[in-house]
């Protein structure tokens, strides 16, 4: 290595000069965040005192006041909140969803929950039987006269043979979303939908739904994968069983909350801004450790980085915690409308959202019409592969920068393995321990490096 | 995609077809893995039942007759045992490790155990004080005069900033292997190594370790990261502390057991040979569940997918369990050892010792002057790497097929992500609660992807 370094400096000092200081910059980051890194005492704070923080809890609110603290103590330029009013969905008490009669089995109680975002079923439960579908085409097939009076148990499995298991979630994740109101439209009593889990597990996944205008609201339930077998089993051998559902879940009045937002100004371009993202809202079951505490303290981490390298940006950085990204996207959509209101420049937004797992690549939506920043930031492949960011390949942002789109923001994602992440995602196990902290340290790393070149370089 | 594949077709008929059914073998490969893959239920049955598994150990024995019985349930062509005689290590009852008289904490217990092949300090015990070094030069610069008599501390971290853990870990493990004959030689007491971990961790990592020939034989024992560091301040402060030691670990008589071998028998050269293994034996303190009880279900799991999927291979395929990686890699040497008197042919061994993480790639060892046989491998890579197999680039293969290197094997080593490993390996934390189902599968059809690529092809 040296002696090839040593014969490029005789032939190309310029490039050679430039190239260097980059990688020497990049290399710093990585021992800063692997050395002295503070991303997983932050989420052990996060996860382990403040918990779980669906929009509108106390939870959020906690975490709101700590995230704004940990900038402020770092020293950052400026930390500010952003008020942003959010919906407030609460479970309640513990849901029960119990097969009554199994002529197999008799009473079975079931691991299940409120999906989030559904109306409860009032103190009294219901009592209906259950017809499965694996698609809304066999829903609309049945029709009505089938579908009336009874439960609708959507259990179409989330494709293990997929190499990218996000893609796997994107193929069965609708049942989640509408399958209530697809259900509603031909009298379902409720809905019984299977966790948005690839393996055989004991607990149920909740994740947002959401009630299209014009059919009624009824009841939405997840229930683990484990549990989905056994009732598609059950309700084989015998179609009279009837399943009791209960949930005491309430849609409250919008409540306020906020972003919380640091920024390091930048010293030539100020008013260039490069944002840094994850969304501080969290489901209410686990602790919201890969999702989306990971991305939090990711994002803080890399202007902590900077600081602690005395790197001073060209640009303005700032790391922003969106609010309420799990059910109404409002802090994303805030953000968005006040960088539009205050005339903002915004080059780029990086979210993290995929968890805190070792490094991949990152995503890339170039804005309309300019393909050449894509080419860009994949043209520093060679600067990001050694420390395994090898795929550059795919489109697309993250959920709270989307609303930036519409202003000609470059929008990237941080790309972690995905292999883990449906094991946790919106479950109870979503807890810090499964977060690795060298994992957790290189995800901070790898967009402070991309955040770096960005400032650097332009994306021009 | 469908558009290319029939353009493609009208201009390259050959080349397409057999691309093809390259990537379709491999497809069919990867969905039987993650579809109906039995190497997690395996693994659960070999951490959970049958446990730690040391050379010479009840549970050793426990696991030849495990992976022997399911390899015939699974009906290879031959399953067979292979006898060696293994070095047999027991612990004994657990370890102290004491500081006898802090100014500050008085007395502190520590988090210590013995390392593997350690003699014991007799049921009295050691007391004496600490001299901390961080490397045999410094060790030697303080000769017996400051040594003799005393507990030297190996205290030299693994390196945080190495990407790939492994290479922190070569940086680092010397202590543990040759520390205590290093210390011997100016008269130590005994030896108190620093764990093989990254992080600070409260459990210790125990691990091999061998005296030199002609120098006394001195207690070796490993101490938790975060109580080296404690240890390490603690005599700072206090020069005359004084440390005791307890363990009770004795080296028995060489003990009876066994390599575990199920083989397909090839359709068209059954006399060239493809190992795929990993080592079935495991340190006393966990499950063995990364180290190695992944790469045994992993290589069961190749050829239980070759015939799940009706592949019959052209070469003999073979998985093998070797025994006694950890404390003398009797099992490899004896298998390269029958392999040449039975002039057997191997055309290439692929060994998984680095857990069950999600795939990366291929270490590649070709035969001295055929590196020819190392790029035939590598042009495969458009084959492997959407399956994440991107990194066919470093040179090495396995402990246990290293002995087969003087007869011409090409040696192989499956590469997942580094990042968890040493976070669990050698310690109480090795367990199956570790190990992600789908990370393991997609090991399996790694190695069996590749099995399959070497057995179509050749690597001429």
């Amino acid at each position: 290595m040296n002696r090839i370094y040593f014969l490029l400096l005789l032939v190309a000092p310029t490039f050679v000069s430039a190239q260097s200081s980059d990688e020497l910059a990049i290399r710093k980051i990585y021992d800063k965040a692997l050395s002295e890194g503070q991303s997983y005492q932050m989420l052990d704070y996060l996860c382990n005192k403040v918990g779980a923080r669906l929009s509108g809890s106390p939870g959020a609110a906690a975490a709101v006041e700590y995230t704004r603290h940990v900038m402020e103590e770092y020293g950052f330029d400026s930390v500010w909140l952003q008020p942003v009013m959010v919906p407030h969905w609460v479970r309640g008490q513990k849901e029960i969803g119990r097969i009554v009669n199994s002529r197999k089995m008799g009473t079975v109680e079931l691991s299940v929950c409120a999906l989030g975002g559904s109306v409860g079923t009032g103190p009294e439960g219901i009592s209906a039987s259950v017809i499965e579908v694996k698609s809304f085409e066999e829903l609309a097939a049945l029709g009505t006269k089938n579908v009336q009076g009874r439960f609708v148990f959507f259990n179409r499995p989330m494709d293990p043979n997929q190499l990218q298991t996000f893609t796997a979630y994107g193929g069965a994740v609708n049942q989640r979303g509408s399958g209530a109101s697809e259900a509603a439209k031909y009298g379902a009593a409720g809905v019984i939908v299977r966790s948005m889990g690839i393996n055989p597990e004991s607990y149920p996944h909740t994740g947002g739904m959401r009630y299209a205008t014009g059919t009624p609201m009824i009841p939405a339930m997840a229930i683990s994968t484990q549990h989905a077998d056994l009732l598609s089993r059950l309700i084989k051998d015998d179609k009279s069983l009837t399943f009791y559902m209960e949930m005491h879940c309430q849609i409250l009045e919008d409540a306020p909350s906020f972003n919380v937002i640091g920024e390091i100004r930048g010293s030539e371009y100020k008013n260039e801004i490069i944002v840094v993202g994850g969304h501080l809202d969290s489901w209410d079951l686990g602790q919201g450790a890969h999702d989306d505490g990971a991305g939090c303290v990711q994002s803080i981490e890399v202007l902590r980085i900077f600081k602690a390298m005395g790197y001073k940006p060209k640009r303005t950085i700032r790391a922003v915690m969106f609010m309420n990204e799990e059910n109404g996207l409002r802090g994303g959509q805030k953000y968005a409308d006040l960088a539009k209101q205050n005339k903002e420049t915004h080059l780029a937004a990086i979210e993290s959202d995929r968890g805190g797992f070792t490094p991949r690549g990152f995503t890339i939506g170039a804005p309309e019409g300019q393909p050449e920043k894509r080419s860009k930031i994949q043209s520093w492949k060679p600067l990001l592969e050694p420390y395994g960011l090898s795929d550059l390949s795919s489109p697309g942002g993250g959920a709270d920068i989307g609303p930036l789109a519409p202003q000609g923001v470059t929008l990237i994602g941080y790309l972690p393995d995905s292999q883990r992440y449906f094991s946790y995602h919106h479950t109870s196990e979503d807890t810090f321990d499964k977060v690795d902290k060298r994992e957790l340290e290189l995800g901070s790393a790898s967009m402070a490096a991309l955040v770096y070149l960005i400032d650097q370089h332009g994306l021009k």
